[in-house]
């Protein structure tokens, strides 16, 4: 069956998921539905401690057995040593079948792969899946489907009890011994812990992992001890080196500065270019440039930023240490400053429910005015795919891209308009994660295209001087230039499915045909798309 | 069926209510359930504000109907506006038959009395029934069974679905129109939001009331947007001068006085009085001249507390003024110096569930050393009664009194042997509210009453000079001075119930007999205790 954004989304797959295909973004505004609530396990007596001495102990507690599903958030990023800490244990003890719900899985985690292989592992639901283990999914080694979700999408998919985790493991930078969580302080500081919040309201068994054991109560706490039952003191959860790292140095690449300085010229043509207005950015070298540049024209113009949202980097908290932004929300903190800023009492943590969930009763992104995305390819209805490489190799992860491109009033992507030498606007991206109706603007080295339902948009910045181009001829550029991309070749199988930030199917992923000389593909065949 | 406290539940109560006999206090401890979850209706746009005009378009938007359940908190204590405007607007409608679930009901509620005769409000349950509406209760006025709970238990009855809240309405003192509420600020200061926030995680819809409308995000926010549907601005939510009386002037009473001293001597002489103890007082003159000297001897002997918790006044400020305790845990603002002090960084609020809620997997009440308390009545089995009058009449309310008195250590009632002329300390108090078994000391002016059970308490006390008594010395000493007293009679019907924190029914409240002339009873008659 066909979904709104043109993609087939074959029968056995709505009926093996139980999920319908995407309707569109506002589909389910107004739906109502019943929140899932955890198996809880009450502790009316005063001994005053969960400690356990270790993750074994925790997980005999927890009653694990084969098919649990579990959770995990991604705060300590490639730092991340609790993923592989919990597998390994559960691996030892010989479980089979479990799902891994991640809030994102990237290069930390290749050591699972021999997991999925002999079965430990048999389900994968994360935003991303970078690295090996991508790689081993689109290869076919994982036995379930893999679900790709956008940050807002995991916490409606956990809310509305889609997916229910039977444990959640919470790596918790200082913790104390009744179970009372902070993102910040001790060797593994990630400043936050947006993303673990939802696992702690939902799953039916909470443990907290930590290296800083501190004194009760460990305030204020940002996932409290109401909703932890284990409490296991390790060596080390995070390498400190490995989850933020020290902030990107501005970038010196043309084509990124020509980017940024087209981006900052559309935001600042368009009337939500306003005191008071918000904003959200990625962490590419454009998009930090372009902060940059941002925030110079706003102090001439004397437009002061209500709230910037998002994973931040040094570029938003250096607006709120030259007080050009009332208040920062903040998910995820990607280098040093921005872990740094958390301590900023205008520095406020946000759950990933309230950042991006769209089965809330209003998250922030609803109320964001501009948010500058990149992404792998965008195609001539302005679908972007931030999951699949032209290689039709996993290897990105949606994030909040969906989340923040419905929400926001101005949705911009930058991107080159060439991948390496890979056309990024094309005829059909491989994989769609965001659609085309969530995305107003494009932006290339070469042009800047408007989404055609965004007649005001358009009509705000011809006179702004920007090179302005249709997506069509951005595309036919790329073509020129690059030659019309040779279109994936995929085996039958499908190994999973992007879904919709509404629980939706946007798209399937398939598995990659192994490797083989092809003598006649030298020659471009006729586009398969015309 | 007689309870674990000895009182008789009839069946027909069980039976109406569903609802187990007392078990005792640890008889949960283990318990696994299923939490509830609200019907939830998605906000997925982007338009951006939850502003409506009225209450009454409020009102119609949750599409209120006969019978159904609301929520109310009572941090506006005395100058609460807040549920008589709703209600007042409710009876307009001519709906009938509501269930009020309150934190708490008191001076302020005077005007629900004619909607409880007319049928508009058939059903409340709150923590207590001050005034007033309290004795329209005992007189029978209410159509269905009153519910007295706990804080704690007050949580734990909504997250385990045993009420459900229809609708939930939020005296915020700050709130943006994305219904970010905040308990600082505003004309209404009340500090914290601390019992509201069961009622915005549980309630199918949720509507902030505010005088005081802010910028969006209105953060760092107590109750979060996500949670609330509508937002109604209104002239006044509460009357400043009766949310936080002043500080309370140190108490001149001599008993009072000899309590306090007899407290502090107590608390100094237990083992938990060291290095990182935990504390929670009353605002009774005692208690609080008790904290006072309590802060000399912490100084006296370089002893810091770790935290203390609980309804907050000035005394436990003043040692985080003074640098004597490290973080208060804050549920609710009694005077303008605890409302003031909220704005102390190591002055954390917490949640009713946090604070109190036996259900969830550990509050903080189980950390507690030391709680003081107060009651109307103690009796020689240490039960305590703070909510029916030694007339029978519903005049309290249980508060945090069984929490704090089940999770702390050692748990302190302070009483003057006689309340009046009628004395406090009984063979059989009039009601149950809290269980002997959680009471550890009973402090009189008269004497120090260890419960027996603590025999631990008794030998560390032995030699400190304190005038310790049997409880039934001291209940010997007061029916001495003012006479046994005469057994309330109380009429056949059943209005209301005592609940145990943990749902089972502690004990009933019957109707009051109309007052009638009883020559006979001039002379005291013959105890039936005995």
């Amino acid at each position: 069956m066909k979904n709104a954004v043109g993609r087939e989304i074959p029968e056995e797959i709505l009926k093996a998921t139980g999920k319908e295909v995407f309707h569109g973004v506002h589909y389910y505004d107004g739906y109502e539905y019943q929140k899932d609530g955890p198996k809880t396990r009450c502790v009316v007596n005063s001994d005053g401690s969960k400690l356990v001495k270790t993750i074994h102990e925790a997980l005999v507690k927890c009653e694990i057995r084969d098919g649990m599903t579990i959770g995990f958030h991604h705060h300590f990023r490639d730092g991340d040593l609790v993923v592989n800490m919990v597998m390994e244990e559960i691996h030892k003890m010989g479980i089979k079948n479990i799902t891994i719900c991640a809030s994102s899985l990237g290069k930390a985690h290749a050591g699972l792969v021999p997991y999925m292989e002999d079965g430990t592992i048999t389900g994968i639901q994360s935003s991303g899946v970078r690295g090996e283990i991508g790689k081993a999914i689109s290869e076919g080694k994982l036995k379930g489907l893999a679900v790709m979700r956008s940050h807002g999408g995991r916490v409606r998919a956990i809310e509305t009890g889609e997916v229910h985790l039977d444990i959640a493991f919470i790596g918790a930078p200082t913790c104390d011994d009744y179970g009372n969580c902070r993102g910040i302080g001790g060797k593994a500081d990630c400043g936050v812990l947006s993303y673990a919040m939802v696992d702690a309201d939902y799953a039916d068994r909470v443990v907290a992992i930590t290296d800083c054991l501190v004194p009760f109560p460990n305030f204020p706490t940002h996932i409290s001890m109401t909703k932890v039952d284990y409490v296991v003191v390790v060596d080390a959860i995070g390498d400190p080196k490995k989850i933020a790292t020290g902030a990107a140095k501005p970038t010196k690449d043309m084509r990124k500065l020509m980017m940024a300085d087209y981006c900052t010229r559309f935001v600042t043509s368009t009337p939500y270019f306003k005191d008071g207005f918000s904003y959200q950015t990625g962490v590419g070298g454009a998009s930090i440039a372009s902060t940059i540049s941002l925030a110079k024209i706003m102090k001439e113009r004397g437009i002061r930023m209500r709230f910037g949202v998002g994973g931040l980097t040094k570029p938003m908290c250096d607006l709120l240490d030259n007080n050009q932004v009332d208040v920062l929300l903040d998910t995820q903190d990607f280098d040093l400053d921005a872990v740094e800023s958390v301590k900023d009492i205008r520095h406020f943590r946000i759950s990933a429910g309230e950042y991006a969930d769209p089965f809330n009763k209003g998250a922030v992104v609803n109320k964001l005015d501009f948010v500058i995305l990149a992404a792998l390819e965008v195609d001539v209805n302005f679908n972007c795919n931030v999951v699949v490489g032209s290689d039709g190799v996993i290897t990105g992860a949606q994030g909040g891209h969906p989340d923040t491109a419905a929400g926001a009033k101005c949705t911009i992507v930058l991107t080159p308009l060439l991948q390496g030498r890979i056309p990024a606007i094309c005829t059909e991206v491989t994989t769609v994660t965001t659609p085309g109706e969530s995305v107003d603007v494009v932006i290339t080295e070469y042009g800047v295209a408007v989404n055609p339902l965004r007649k005001d948009l358009l009509e705000a910045v011809k006179n702004s001087g920007l090179p302005l181009k249709t997506i069509e001829e951005l595309r036919d550029l790329a073509y020129r230039i690059a030659g019309e991309p040779e279109k994936v070749e995929f085996g039958e199988r499908i190994v999973g499915i992007i879904e919709s930030r509404d629980g939706t199917i946007m798209d399937v992923v398939r598995q990659i045909k192994p490797f083989q000389f092809k003598e006649e593909k030298k020659v471009l065949p006729e586009s398969v798309h015309k």
